[in-house]
C-alpha cells in the first residue's frame, strides 16, 4: 500500500485555497499511484479555527468542502482533518474529525479523544472528545488513526486517562496514522520524535505521522512528517518549514520500504526536558522558524513590504535581517530616527547594517518634533525633572513616524522587541512596543546573541560593533540598560526558570539566585502584564510565549 | 440554624487581603450567633486566577491561607472557595473546591463538577471534574453544597452531559448552597434568579445563592446573591456591585425565614433569549457595572487619578462622566486637543462638559506638533494626497500627549471607544486606541447614547448638543461618521447578530439586512481582529465582548 502524505500549509478560514491545495495533491498522488493520501488535522478549515467554530456558518463551509473533496476520492483514498457535527443532543456540538473518503463517499469519521488545553491550546472550548474507537478497513490492511495529542498519551502522561491506542490495538490494527498540527518550539522536534518512537515501540506497528506547516499568525507548524517503521527506525523525516508531499510503501507484512535515512537518525527513548535556558540550542532552527513566521504573516495578510524602525541596537538588527531573508531586501525599509541623545556609532551601525544588507533606509531626525511635544506641554510639566515621560514622548514621536510611513505607503510594521525587555516591561506602550508582529518576542537577550552570531555565520552581515556594544535604549544621556536590568546572562536564567518552568520565587532562589534579584524580577514580569496585553502576536519559538498560551490576569497581586 | 452568605469583592493572588475580609467577615457572623458563613467561589485566590494556577506557589500560598482561616472555624462553620490539589496522579492537578471548615478542621472538601469553557471561563484547562458527591451533614442538616456552575445544568443543557444536583438529591439534602463567581451581562441576573428557581423547583428544597461582587480587570461580578424558600420565593436578593454580609434562618422544617421582599420579586420561569439588541435594556445596571468597572480597576492597581482626551463627542462625553461618578470629578483629567480640523463648537461643547462635571481640564493644540510631523516627513509623502496616514498623525500625537502627561504626573489613560468602533476598525491603533482600560468598548454606539440619557436623566450634564449632533472623528474637513460607516441604528444590530448570536452571513441577511451592507460589516469586523488585538481590556457588560471572550485567529480569511 502506497502511503503518501501532504505536508501543506493551510490558510485558516480560507475554504477556498485550502481546499484547491488538497485537490492538487490528490492530483499528484494519483498521477503517483498511491493508494492513501494523508493530509494535516483540521486542514479543511486551517488549525487553530478557534471561536469560528462557534459559528454554524464555519462549519457548514467546511464540509462543503468535503462533498467536494470527496469527488476526488474516487480511485484513492483520502483522509482529511475537519470538524465533524456531534449528532448526540448533549456533549459540545463539534468533533475534532478525520474523514477518510474512498469511492466518492464518506467511509468512515475518527474523532479525536485527547483534547489539549494547555498552553496555547483550548480544544475543549469546542470539542466533544471521541465516544468511539475502531481501526478503518481498507485493502487488507487495518488503520489504526488517530489525530494529533492522541499518541501523547502512553498511558503515563498526568493530563489523560484515556488512551485511544490502547483501545486500538485490540483489533489488532496493521499501521498506525496520525493527522497532526503540531507546534514548533526549539525542543518539541525532539519530542515529537521520541513520542512517535515510544508509541511505535509500544505498539509494535509503522506509524505514518503527517504534520501541518506554516504559521498561524503567532504559532509556527514546522512539518518535520515522520514515517517509522514497526522496529522504530526512521524510515523518512520529512524537510521542516516547507511544504512536501512524500511517503512510503507499507508491505504486506507490515514492513515499510524506503530507505532508511543515512546516517540513521538517532532517536532519543524519553522526551528531553530542558533544565535552563540554553540560547544556542537549534539556533537555525529557531532562525528558520523566524522566517517563515514573517514571510507567511505577510504572504496571508496579503502584505510585500516591512518598515522596522532600525536604533542600531542588537534587537532591530537582527529583525531587519530576519525580514531581508523572509521578503528580500528591497521589500524591508529601515528608518534610522535619531533624537537628541542617539549616539553617532548608532546611525553610523544602521547605516553600514543596511548597507552590507542591501535595503533601502530612511534617516529623520526626531529632534524638532521632540521639541515641539515639550514645548507644547510646557505648561503642564513645568520645570519638574527629565523622566521616564520624555523618554516615552521621543519612542512614541518613533512609533507615529513609522505607522505614518506604513499608512502612507502600504507597510507592515514589524516590532523588534524581545523576550526579555517585553518580560521585565522595558520598553514604550505605543512606541518601541508598536507593530504588527514582534518577530523576537520569544526569543530571550542571550538568544538575539546567538541569532545575530548565527546570521554572521558566513560574513559579517551585522556590524560587529552592534553585537559587541553595551545595550542601550539611548532615550537619556549615556543610558545602558544595565542601569535598570540586570545582566542578561542572570536575567534570562530567572524569567526562564519562571515563564518556562513556572517556578515559583523560593524554587529559583533555591537554584542559587540572588534572592533580591528574583523577587524583583518576578515583580517586573507581574507588574507588566497590562504592556503585554496590548503587545502585537508574537512568533512563537519557545514551549512558553507570551500571547495566547500564557493567559495571567492583569489586575492582580500576586509576586508583585 | 442562622446561614450567612459574604457576598464580597476580591483581589486575585492577593491572599493577604483576600484572607484578612475572609476573617472580618467570620468575626461579624460570629457576633451575629450564626452558624454558617458562605463565601463565593475560589475566594481566597480571587477568580479568574488563571494561569496563576499553574505556578505551584500560588496553590501553596492558598493552602496557607485555608491553615489560618480553619482556626477562625471554630463556634462557626465556614464554607470557602480555593483550589484543591488532585491527589490522583492522572487527571488535571487540581480541582475547583470549596472548603468546608468547622471545629478547627477541614471536614469536607466539595469539587466542582461543571466547568464552563464557553466566552471568559478556562477551567478545563486547570481543573478536574469532581469525582465523587456527598452532602455534608452539620447540625442536623444536609446540605447540597455545588460550585457556580454546577447548577445550570438541570438536565437540558446541551453542553454538560453530568448534573451533580441529581446525584446529591438522592442523599435527600435540606438545603442548597452554592458558591459562585458568576459574572454580569446586562441580561445575566434576569438569567441567574431563572436558574436558581429552576433548581429550587426541581429539587423541592431552599437554595443560598452566594455571588462575588467586583471587577477583575474586565469582567465585573455583580453579586446580586440570592435567598429562595422551597416554593419558589425569594427570601432575599442581595443589592448589585456593593459588598453585603446578610443571611436567613434555615428552619427545622426547611422552611426559610426572612421576609418575601415586597413587592414580591417576579422571576421568570426560563432565561430570556435576546433576540436583537435591545439599547436601553437595563441601562442602569449597565452605568453602576462600569463606575465599579473603573473604581475597582484604580483602586487594584493602586491609582486614583484618570486622565481622558475629551474631543467633544458623545464617547468622550460619557466616558468623562463615568469616571467622574467613579473616582471623584477632581481625580478626572479631560484634555482637549484641537487640531485644524476640529470644529469649534467641539471645544465649546467639551469645556462646558467640564464645567458641568466640575472636572480639571486643559487645551493643548496639536496644529505645531501636527506640522512638525508632516515637515519632517515631507521627503518620504512627497506631494501623496491626504490620506488615513495624516488623519492617523493627529490621533497618535493626542495618545502621545495624553500618555506623556499620564506618564508624568501618575494618571491612567481610560479608553473612550466603543463597539461599534472597535468591530468595524474605526480607530486608530495607538491614538484613539490607546489607554489603560476600555470604558464604553463592550457598549454599542446606541447604548453610548442611552447611556448619556441616562446620565441626564435628572440635569443636564452632558450638554445635548454632544448628544444631537452627527458624530465625527473630525480627522479631516468636514468628516462624519456616516461617510465611512452604515447608520448605527442598522450597523450595531448586524453587529450584534454577528458577535452576540454568532449568525452567519445567510442567517443575517435573512432577517431582512441589505446584503451588501451585511456582507460588508462582517468583513470590517474580520479585517480588524489584529487592531482590537492589541487594545486595552474593555469593562465587559454583554454576554459577548471583545477580549478574552473571544477569541478568532488575527491571520485568517473568513468572511474577510
Amino acid at each position: 500500500m502506497n502511503i503518501l502524505l501532504a505536508q501543506q500549509n493551510y490558510h485558516i478560514g480560507n475554504f477556498e485555497s485550502n481546499t484547491e491545495k488538497i485537490l492538487q495533491a490528490i492530483a499528484e498522488a494519483k498521477a503517483q499511484h498511491a493508494d492513501l493520501i494523508v493530509f494535516g488535522e483540521l486542514s479543511i478549515c486551517g488549525y487553530p479555527p478557534r471561536d469560528f467554530l462557534e459559528f454554524k456558518d464555519f462549519v457548514d463551509r467546511s464540509y462543503a468542502c468535503i462533498e467536494q473533496i470527496k469527488q476526488a476520492a474516487t480511485d484513492i483514498a483520502v483522509l482529511v482533518g475537519g470538524p465533524a457535527r456531534n449528532p448526540e443532543i448533549q456533549g459540545k456540538n463539534l468533533f475534532n474529525a478525520a474523514f477518510f473518503l474512498y469511492e466518492g463517499e464518506i467511509k468512515a469519521e475518527i474523532h479525536k479523544t485527547l483534547l489539549p488545553t494547555y498552553d496555547i491550546f483550548d480544544e475543549d472550548r469546542y470539542f466533544e472528545p471521541a465516544h468511539e474507537w475502531k481501526v478503518v478497513e481498507f485493502k487488507g490492511k487495518k488503520l489504526a488513526i488517530t489525530i494529533c495529542e492522541d499518541i501523547w498519551n502512553l498511558g503515563d502522561n498526568p493530563l489523560y486517562t484515556e488512551c485511544p491506542m490502547d483501545v486500538l490495538t485490540k483489533q489488532n490494527p496493521d499501521v498506525m496514522i496520525n493527522l497532526s498540527a503540531s507546534p514548533f518550539d526549539y525542543n518539541h522536534a525532539t519530542n515529537r520524535k521520541a513520542i512517535v518512537k515510544a508509541n511505535v515501540k509500544k505498539y509494535g506497528i509503522p506509524m505514518f505521522y503527517c504534520n501541518t506547516v506554516g504559521s498561524q499568525t503567532e504559532v509556527i507548524f514546522d512539518g518535520a512528517s515522520l514515517i517509522f517503521d514497526k522496529a522504530g527506525n526512521v524510515i523518512k523525516e520529512f524537510p521542516s518549514f516547507v511544504e512536501v508531499l512524500d511517503g512510503a510503501i507499507l508491505k504486506d507484512n507490515n514492513s515499510v520500504e524506503g530507505n532508511i535515512q543515512i546516517p540513521a537518525i538517532q532517536v532519543a527513548d524519553k522526551e528531553n526536558v530542558l533544565e535552563k535556558l540554553e540560547p544556542t540550542l537549534n539556533i537555525a532552527a529557531i532562525y528558520d522558524a523566524l522566517v517563515l513566521g514573517i514571510r507567511d504573516y505577510f504572504q496571508k495578510m496579503k502584505f510585500k513590504q516591512a518598515i522596522i524602525g532600525s536604533s542600531g541596537g542588537i534587537d532591530s538588527a537582527v529583525t531587519i535581517a530576519l525580514a531581508c531573508e523572509a521578503l528580500g531586501p528591497e521589500n524591508v525599509r529601515a528608518v534610522l530616527m535619531p533624537s537628541p541623545y542617539s549616539t553617532s556609532h548608532s546611525v553610523d551601525d544602521a547605516v553600514r547594517l543596511s548597507e552590507n544588507l542591501n535595503n533601502p533606509y530612511d534617516i529623520i531626525h526626531i529632534d524638532k518634533i521632540y521639541e515641539s511635544f515639550l514645548s507644547e506641554l510646557q505648561p503642564i510639566f513645568e520645570d519638574r525633572p527629565f523622566s521616564v515621560a520624555e523618554e516615552n514622548i521621543q519612542s512614541r514621536t518613533r512609533g507615529n513616524l513609522l505607522m505614518a510611513i506604513a499608512n502612507k505607503l502600504g507597510y507592515i510594521l514589524l516590532n523588534t522587541s524581545n523576550k526579555s525587555e517585553l518580560s521585565t516591561g522595558y520598553g514604550t506602550l505605543y512606541g518601541d512596543m508598536a507593530g504588527g508582529l514582534g518577530v523576537l518576542g520569544d526569543c530571550y537577550k542571550l538568544q538575539v546573541y546567538a541569532l545575530a552570531r548565527y546570521i554572521n555565520r558566513n560574513e559579517e552581515i551585522i556590524p560587529e560593533n552592534i553585537i559587541t556594544k553595551a545595550p542601550s535604549a539611548e532615550l537619556r544621556p549615556n543610558q545602558k540598560d544595565s542601569d535598570s536590568l540586570p545582566d542578561y546572562e542572570v536575567l534570562d536564567q530567572i524569567l526562564f526558570q519562571y515563564i518556562e518552568k513556572r517556578n515559583g520565587p523560593n524554587d529559583i532562589k533555591a537554584l542559587g539566585y540572588d534572592p533580591a534579584l528574583v523577587d524583583r524580577t518576578l515583580k517586573m514580569v507581574n507588574t507588566n502584564e497590562y504592556k503585554r496585553n496590548q503587545f502585537c502576536p508574537i512568533i512563537r519559538i519557545s514551549p512558553k510565549a507570551y500571547g495566547v498560551g500564557r493567559r495571567v490576569p492583569i489586575v492582580g497581586k500576586y509576586l508583585s
